[in-house]
């Protein structure tokens, strides 16, 4: 059984609960961050904290955990040596339910738990994935990472009703984001494309990472949003998060990306990436 | 002390807690309804219960809780005369956090509370609500009744920030709805002007009232989108909504709304359905 943390305390997984007048459960006031793990070690922690603490400002929610001594504590208790740690803050408890922000303020609900999972031995690395195009009907603030989740909840079931693996979103004729990553192209000329970390899309700590290696292997790089055009006409197709690392895009809407397998240069921007965290 | 329900057991408010797993807490899969309770009896429930079917279908959540029979007996534990009662259903206590329903289904998380009100004896009612306007960048599925209510939150703070009650937000040029309630104006005309319900805005049950109790009243009434201009040359204005019933709006953006006081049609309508209420 995992050992997770809640407000403090280090508990089994089975005993760590919120109150049914907690804010993050009534209203979705929270925000949360997810960190992948390698040979035991959380990674990127300083974009995380900068995210987090901007994701915060804009929820309304004040804490300051010293998150580094929580996370490490969690690995070393469930000796997780690959997976990820997941941390989320909400409003707090109250003592009723009610919009307005509790006068005087009350204490963040803090919540953090591991997940072992194998992010480098992912097969879906080998056989990319298949994806469809669906509007993006989600709020205007995406550049915070709250848990306003439903609508990534709603496309991730329409993917599996559509038989594939997940659901870029599309908007005012580009592409923003997929359900839960960042999604790029590299175009014909090589060039990778990816949509600005505006309030659009989330700042993904792994797109920082990407964008940079990219950079390192001379490729060009263009912030910009792409069409579902160009991601027909596409080279390759990639996506970035916590959780996937890196992972390629095979098929869009039923048409073949690229050669229709897995694209080389997103194997290249993989593999250095899997190189970075581990020397992190 | 309350007595609550949750998940088919009345428990003191202290004791109802739900896993830091729970798919409402990480994903906001969760939908909700809420009801006034006048003389000790819960109103509109065919209303409520018609809508909360959509709002389950569309946030994937299956269950078939016997809900008046909750509600009154909850009512009763808490000897309730007036007020409102609550209740949400989430996607369930997962085994984990991951974005893709449960496979095998789980089973919903169910809360239900009362809360103790004078919703007749409002002296908003006499003195009215001053408002300000901002920008809306919710979600796009707003008839439905989810618990993505981050930016509500957000903006009843930007009121208290202002010095004001409430925001009415506008989209495209027009009024959509208060942060948790249908806005309405009564043009110079006598014409009740209401956001129709498409996805942009919550179908009230309350607005379905008030807009019968118009006219029955002799007024006319245009389910339409209004302007802000609209509403500052409005003769009145007015909110609906389960807690707050119907309430006159005084002032919008610092400026008089009709003679600045509330409005006498406006005052007719709370009166009436206030009746309509106490009549069920």
């Amino acid at each position: 059984m995992r050992t997770v943390w809640l407000n403090g305390e280090f508990l089994p997984e089975t005993e760590a609960h919120v109150s049914i007048f907690d804010r993050g459960l009534n209203f979705g006031q929270s925000v949360y961050e997810v960190s992948p793990v390698i040979d035991g070690h959380f990674c990127n922690w300083p974009y995380h904290q900068a995210r987090l603490e901007r994701s915060k400002a804009l929820a309304l929610i004040a804490d300051d955990t010293d998150w580094p001594a929580v996370l490490g504590e969690l690995i070393a208790r469930n000796a997780l040596n690959e997976g990820r740690v997941y941390l989320q803050l909400t409003g707090g408890e109250a003592a009723d339910r009610g919009f307005p922000l509790p006068d005087p303020a009350i204490a963040a609900t803090r919540i953090a738990f591991t997940q072992a999972d194998a992010l480098i031995a992912n097969p879906v690395a080998g056989s990319g994935q298949r994806i469809v195009l669906r509007p993006d009907l989600r709020w205007q603030l995406r550049s915070a990472k709250t848990t306003q989740l439903l609508y990534a909840v709603m496309m991730k079931a329409e993917a599996r009703g559509a038989g594939v693996d997940d659901v870029w979103l599309v908007e005012d004729g580009v592409v923003t984001e997929a359900t839960s990553s960042n999604a790029h192209i590299i175009d014909a000329r090589g060039v990778v494309v990816s949509h600005p970390v505006d309030s659009g899309v989330l700042p993904g700590v792994t797109r920082i990472n990407v964008l940079e290696i990219a950079r390192a292997m001379g490729l060009p790089v263009e912030e910009r949003p792409f069409t579902p055009d160009e991601l027909f006409a596409a080279r390759e197709a990639f996506i970035s998060g916590a959780g996937t690392l890196v992972l390629p895009v095979v098929e869009a809407d039923g048409r073949p990306v690229g050669n229709g397998g897995p694209g080389v240069l997103t194997g290249e921007i993989r593999q250095r990436y899997i190189a970075l965290l581990r020397a992190q």
